[in-house]
């Protein structure tokens, strides 16, 4: 069994060998570039604990955990053009230095490359893995429109309910996806696999609830972020909607005019109304309810609980970050 | 045996059954549009045809057909972004209707259900399958970075082997590889897979020579298009590389200064131009070697010649036209 930050370092390994050929340079270099910019490889190390979670370590768990963090940062970069994001991580984003065209076209590449990784694991298991591969990565997409299409309503027409969905599949359903395919690898069966699927669901749904919570109450020097980033842009989280379902008329009324007029206070003066509407507890507190959900999966799973260290040390890291 | 009519009417029937969930509803509209106004499906006839040059027609040959039209159409809904194309075929693109986030987002999706397809096949060749079309997927994409790469240079600076190489990449590998994906499933060995993949990768190139020369010489009535569409928009085609190859200082000058310029009269003096370095003839002759270079890959099939009647047919329907 290893470790977070020893797989972490085994993957990196793995994956920083050459992704792509040299030519045409433009074409692999904008596709390089996202791959210089992005995170922290957390869903392909699920992937390796999902492995290691049922048996030892495979190398195909690091061909797949690999075509997980290709798809990611394809998903990434399209996502940038869309947003029509100047920046990512403080760096400029793709397109912003190779063009439209050819950070379109990059992206397009790199998921045929996640296909490439997928097609060298074993046979007995392919059909399975890129099933559940497809299926994910298409919930992805799909919660992306959805995000799209949220994005052009009137926040109080966005049901919670729906929110929840959108925000699952766009941002939760790779993670466990992560999980389960790990666990495919190594050797787990449909039960178990549901277990782990639903940890990591649940996981990156009270992570995303953590995330708005810290952008609006969090110390932005720990959080590295602009305090209430999200307020200034108006911004629907889960904050906002739930926020005008358990405000007064009076409190919408003046949370509408906060968000059409933005006058110097916005911020502050959204935030007061948040706490008077009590969100912030509810936040607390629906963050509390996922991560229970999620723990409950995870007791599920039929392996003894000492080979789930290595989980409850990566949930424990991206849930209490700032706490 | 069938013929191309038949085998394109059994295609169509297999392919046109619901293709996308119907939620979101934006997302799978737009990617029902590409669809809905694309052309022939010569690719993945050509795909049963590969299939049929060897052995009875199998189930897996419609899927491979299906995995090659939805990438097909995935790369023309993402080109005609790329290119700024508000009209295909008559019809609106997929951007101007649907704006261009949901048309990056459609063609993703459907890269995504190519290989839902290609999962659908048997176990004992996936892995072949997934890999020769994989390779033929990423140099279509690597012909069109070239390409946008050529339309940013000079055309004098456009080697016209580099222009070939572009071309081929770009509109003949996946002709090509629709043949062999065919042959794979027919059971054919090695050799005859590069016999029939060689067949595809020329004819597509004659058929493109065919297509410039036809934009500047056919007959605008019979061949559907604007006459000399190419060269109003200095359009990189055969005929101008190669005429800027063949002709004197004194036409390079002048032939410059058209594209420069565009008077009223460019399409009439730049024909006039081809002539009189005899391109027309040259292009003529070009289309005819790679033709012989054809259908000797075609002969050197290890299939009695009554096998190959289709291929012939389909051929020389793809290369007959307007003459």
């Amino acid at each position: 069994m290893h470790s977070f930050k020893d797989l972490t370092a085994q993957f990196s390994q793995h994956f920083e060998k050459q992704q792509f050929p040299e030519q045409p340079s433009k074409l692999y270099n904008a596709a390089s570039h996202i791959l210089g910019i992005s995170g922290k490889r957390i869903r392909p190390v699920l992937c390796l604990m999902g492995n290691e979670l049922f048996d030892d370590l495979r190398t195909d768990a690091f061909e797949v955990g690999s075509a997980i963090e290709l798809f990611h940062n394809f998903t990434l970069l399209h996502d940038d053009i869309m947003d029509k994001a100047p920046i990512r991580r403080g760096k400029p984003t793709v397109h912003t230095v190779y063009g439209e065209p050819a950070a379109i076209l990059a992206g397009d590449v790199m998921l045929i490359y996640v296909y490439e990784r997928l097609n060298k694991i074993e046979t007995h298991y392919k059909q399975k893995i890129i099933s559940v591969f497809n299926k994910a990565a298409i919930e992805v997409c799909e919660g992306q429109q959805l995000d799209m299409d949220f994005e052009g309503m009137e926040p109080e027409k966005v049901q919670y309910d729906d929110y929840v969905h959108m925000i699952g599949l766009k941002t939760s359903v790779l993670l466990a996806a992560s999980l389960q395919l790990g666990a495919i690898i190594g050797g787990a069966g449909e039960g178990n696999q549901q277990h782990i699927y639903s940890f990591g669901k649940n996981i990156g749904i009270a992570f995303q609830i953590q995330d708005d919570y810290l952008d609006a109450f969090g110390d932005p020097e720990k959080f590295g972020k602009q305090q209430g980033g999200d307020i200034l842009v108006n911004k629907k989280t889960f904050l906002l909607l739930k926020a005008l379902e358990l405000c007064t008329p009076e409190q919408r009324a003046e949370l509408k005019m906060l968000m059409e007029t933005s006058p110097a206070d916005k911020v502050e003066r959204v935030l007061a109304l948040f706490r008077s509407c009590k969100v912030d507890e509810w936040a607390e507190k629906e963050k509390e309810r996922f991560q229970q959900l999620a723990f409950q999966s995870l007791d599920n799973v039929a392996v003894l609980s000492n080979r789930k260290a290595a989980l409850m040390e990566v949930a424990n890291y991206l849930l209490n970050r700032q706490q």
